[in-house]
């Protein structure tokens, strides 16, 4: 690696440039005035508006000419009350003047890092964002990146969960380089801000106060920043009495003769000369456009041959973990953060995971965890991947959903999936989550039946153009030959979102559909209603997202156009009748699961083999239909419940 | 109020006594050992065992005999691992003794009281519970209501975001009555342990650490909690080299003749006399009932009827502030928790509701605040209603999960839906959240479109009998005749969940369905269509729940039998196929918003009366349907993409 250089982060001495700041902060405030935020949120604003000018115009490595420049440090704003900040400073450095009655949204200006989101998520981000550039600094060293996160935060998205648990994970990774500014907000009780600043004394955090009108004195809290060994909070605290020194704005501060953009374009074209020479350019650019390298995809390939060959029959968790192994293993920018919850799983089970090596340890903090993810894959030059306890992504969602908003590239393994957990006591099993996440835009839902499924998941998900995926795995094996090994009939594959595991010839009566564990109970009662003398096709459908791309035709040809239409799957129906239709049958859970062995759950909810058999056969019997039974649907007459009596699909 | 008696909970003297303990203990602890734990959750088991014991011998109020007493002292375990300590003091004081194999999961004993859930979460049920004994100890006086809720916690339970976000409420709603006690685990790093004492110090807890072995500085920190006037967290830290005195295990101190068993019935019958003789005796015994006055239902009626003559053409959020309202005069039980976001909103509409009066502030901390509702409706003798704004369910996501298990009844209101929200930037709107509520079982999920429709809305929701129930609230008034007045065909109710809100007569050519602010363009769109000849019926259907359990004949006459089947809903298609079948048109949005004035949303989604007509013309034309057409369906060939293309509902 290439010899550290000096900082570039610029010394600082006094006056002349302190007239500077002091001109353009008037400017800013000017700006500020001019907005129509609400009068508390104004106070905020102009409280912040000398820390925020000053970091800008001398610290801040932005070259509003190249505003995604990939060493320029992150400026994460998580609350949308203070971009008007963030547009201002645009406003006075980009070359482009900013229209400032527009707001300053995520994908509008490429200078604006994430969406805002919840309270407290952008907490998160920033924290992913500086592990990002630790992880890639320690690779290509800090002639390639050297950068800093900066958050302008409000005092609300401190008293977060989301970010208090962030701000544990900033400390445990030693995020020296994020540093958070916010002053407390005229709502807010003057102890619940001191609070907020102990309780991040307390997360490990170097916690300043400094006047927000004192511009010496924020000079040196910044420094003292640059310098710092652990994330730093910089607390603004308003003064009431106090009036700046009344300086003319001039206009040569503003525009691309700005001293930001002058210091911002120097920095970066010395970037570029030091880029131009790096040994790791190749691959440093190549991880910055998010592509693997030419072979990823023979490499994957032999890996995975490799483990399928040395455990052909294990469960969906163990090829996933495997999958991550290679992965690790082809993709250096692959970054893993990983929740107890699946580590211990994952221990327990003796799995060959690159845990050891390459995964940070996130603890309980899955929502966190989550919420870092967004912000190294917004970084660039990363590929995040969450491992975490299936029964967790309820506490991550509202971070996995900016995932989908910001269309990210974020993968997430979800362990020990619903009744298959265990046999010491399912405890309170998933119902609703797998409808809820099929719910989310942008987003994948992978629940492979078995390794060789495993094997096509990780490909689709990798694939998935869209944003994030997540791969939800169950730890006990299938029985054998229950997955995607091929048998009479069988048509399309498991990448394909949903194929056709088995089917007899002639007309079908009856398409068992299934996902995760509950394929190998569908092949089992396949069999049983072939005994009965009935044509049966089973399907396994892993992702309906990639299913839903297929062709009409493909989609046809798996599902059948005739016959009954069965929905296995341990979990809610929300959603099913999708691929259903209305007489279709749907055997799982709408109700919250016991705390029982998953084989009691799985018989007291009906979900096996026998009590599908019995259901079937009764529609069959109650429809009068023959055993050679026309492609009519059952009479609707008959049907009980209007949950599952929409009418047959016929594509 | 009555007097207040002295605290029932005994003052400690020394020797005899602890002998008592040291032998309970250490049958505790041979019940203990004899599990199937972990190793090191076993660890964490004996240090926690000698604290746990004194509580239970000398501190807690329980009457094994009526575990469920109301004025028990409430003891909370937020982790599964931690059940086999509860566990084993049940099976020491309870007569019928417990079943030591069997896991004492929530709904298995009534001395468990709450679903463990993930980790963090029985902390804010606790909170809640502390919060609901503050409240009714107001109301009746200390000689009714005089108990304490106790935690047995692991550290990575204090580690979470909504461990930190209650522990931030339970101090702002200075709630001395709630303590914790929790040891080291060994997996975890000492610097985290003291950072988490250190962070609940930091919110504002009396935080005090004792030897785990050490009885006498254990009886002192447990008789300083009796005193605090702040919650307490009790760290009991483990020494390596100690051992206990080694004394008999005696047969007499447990089970009914246990010290617990006869403190706890002597206070109980105290309290029983002291219950006979107080004049607010049958309001405290119906509360806890959880039932309303006899005149509940006239009053809620009147108060409601003057609330529809204030403001007749109001927002559903409107009304739902002035139901609440209205609620709060005629149920004392009921307890408010509200989110910022909320409570701006709501001044910001000028709205006369009663915050300002009994509901509680609980700032940015939705996660906390949800997990609260739960404590104080598994407390009893509550009827809490949470406030908060649409876009932080997910936040609350996994609390409301945990209600809905437990089948709590705790009210939602969730107001600013969605692409209704402002006309200053609609912000990222809610699209999968609809669906992802509808999944979870249990839960009612409300969407009123007027006024009228958010009274039938809260009277359903009152008495949803399964669990919780959200309201979703929009604060633009609907245009006028919008809603549930009655024009030609209108048929059924929204206290049915759906209902016919106009029809022409003979065979109907399309149904519109919609719910919330889509009801107003739904009926705009009908007005379009049926002037082109048309036969066009408008569906509202505010609560899928409610409408599914409604007979299938009620189901068929809203719905309809025959013609082209239409949903409109600002939202994610997820699970609309219920009722539309394969060849209804679904008409809104399954992408996320963007940043934009809601009416550019909507036109930018196509969810207006124009679109939609050109749609349903345009589907009208490509199946050669004539207008008079026949109740079959458009054929499905000309179906460009399957996700809107299952068959048409025949009921």
């Amino acid at each position: 690696m290439a010899s550290i250089p000096s900082t570039d982060h610029t010394t600082l001495s006094s006056t002349p440039q302190d007239t500077l700041v002091l001109r353009m902060d008037k400017a800013a405030r000017a700006l500020l005035a001019a907005g129509t935020t609400e009068a508390d949120t104004q106070t905020e604003l102009q409280t912040l508006c000398l820390p925020i000018t000053a970091l800008w115009c001398r610290i801040l490595r932005f070259d509003p000419a190249v505003p995604n420049w990939p060493d320029r440090d992150r400026c994460v704003v998580p609350s949308s009350a203070m971009l008007p900040l963030l547009s201002a400073m645009l406003h006075l450095t980009a070359p482009d003047t900013q229209d400032l009655s527009a707001t300053v949204d995520y994908g509008q200006h490429p200078a604006v890092e994430i969406a805002t989101g919840p309270a407290g998520q952008g907490m998160a981000a920033a924290a992913g964002m500086a592990l990002a550039e630790q992880q890639l600094a320690k690779r290509y060293g800090r002639s390639l990146v050297n950068h800093r996160t900066w958050v302008l935060a409000r005092d609300s998205d401190l008293a977060t969960g989301v970010a208090l648990e962030a701000a544990q994970l900033a400390s445990r990774f030693g995020l020296s380089r994020m540093a958070v500014l916010v002053c407390p907000s005229p709502l807010t009780d003057p102890t619940d801000f001191s609070d907020s600043l102990a309780r991040f004394g307390a997360s490990g955090w170097s916690v300043r106060k400094v006047r927000a009108h004192d511009l010496g004195a924020i000079m040196s809290a910044l420094q003292a920043i640059l310098r710092a060994r652990k994330p730093t909070l910089l607390a603004c605290m308003p003064e009431c009495c106090h009036t700046l020194p009344d300086l003319p704005a001039e206009d040569e501060l503003t525009g691309p003769w700005s001293p930001t953009a002058r210091r911002g374009a120097s920095i970066r074209r010395s970037w570029l000369r030091r880029l131009a020479q790096h040994r790791g350019r190749a691959d440093f650019e190549r991880e910055l456009a998010g592509k693997p390298r030419q072979t990823m995809r023979e490499d994957w390939g032999r890996l995975w041959r490799q483990t399928m060959r040395a455990a052909p029959n294990g469960s969906s968790q163990q090829a996933a973990f495997a999958g991550l192994g290679a992965l690790a293993l082809l993709r250096q920018d692959l970054a893993i953060l990983a929740a107890t919850s699946s580590t211990r799983s994952a221990r327990r089970a003796n799995l060959p995971i690159p845990f050891s090596h390459s995964a940070q340890p996130c603890g309980i903090q899955e929502h966190g965890m989550a919420g870092m993810l967004n912000g190294m894959a917004r970084h660039g030059g990363i590929l995040p991947c969450g491992v975490a306890g299936m029964m967790t992504i309820d506490r991550m969602r509202s971070a996995l959903r900016m995932t989908a908003l910001m269309r990210s590239k974020v993968l997430y393994l979800l362990t020990d999936d619903g009744l298959a957990l265990s046999d010491n006591g399912g405890g309170w099993q998933p119902v609703e989550q797998l409808a809820s996440l099929r719910a989310m835009p942008h987003l994948a839902v992978f629940r492979p039946a078995c390794a060789e499924e495993t094997f096509a998941c990780w490909q689709a998900a990798l694939n998935w153009p869209q944003g994030p995926a997540l791969l939800i795995l169950c730890p006990n094996p299938p029985p054998p030959r229950a997955g995607a090994s091929r048998r009479a009939g069988h048509y399309g594959g498991p990448s394909h979102g949903g194929y056709l595991a088995s089917c007899g010839a002639g007309a079908r009566h009856v398409t068992l559909m299934a996902s995760g564990p509950e394929v190998a109970i569908a092949t089992q009662a396949g069999q049983h209603l072939s005994e009965q003398g009935l044509n049966v096709a089973v399907v396994s459908i892993p992702c309906w997202e990639v299913f839903a791309q297929q062709t009409p035709a493909y989609r046809a040809a798996v599902l059948g156009s005739e016959g009954l239409r069965v929905g296995i799957e341990a979990a809610s129906s929300f959603g099913w009748e999708r691929w259903l239709g209305a007489d279709g049958i749907f055997v799982g859970m709408d109700d919250f699961g016991i705390s029982a062995p998953a084989n009691a759950v799985y018989e007291r909810f009906g979900i096996t083999a026998g009590a599908i058999c019995e259901k079937v056969l009764a529609r069959f019997l109650a429809s009068g239909a023959q055993k050679d039974s026309s492609p009519t649907a059952p009479s609707s007459s008959r049907l009980e419940d209007l949950d599952m009596s929409l009418t047959i699909t016929r594509l």
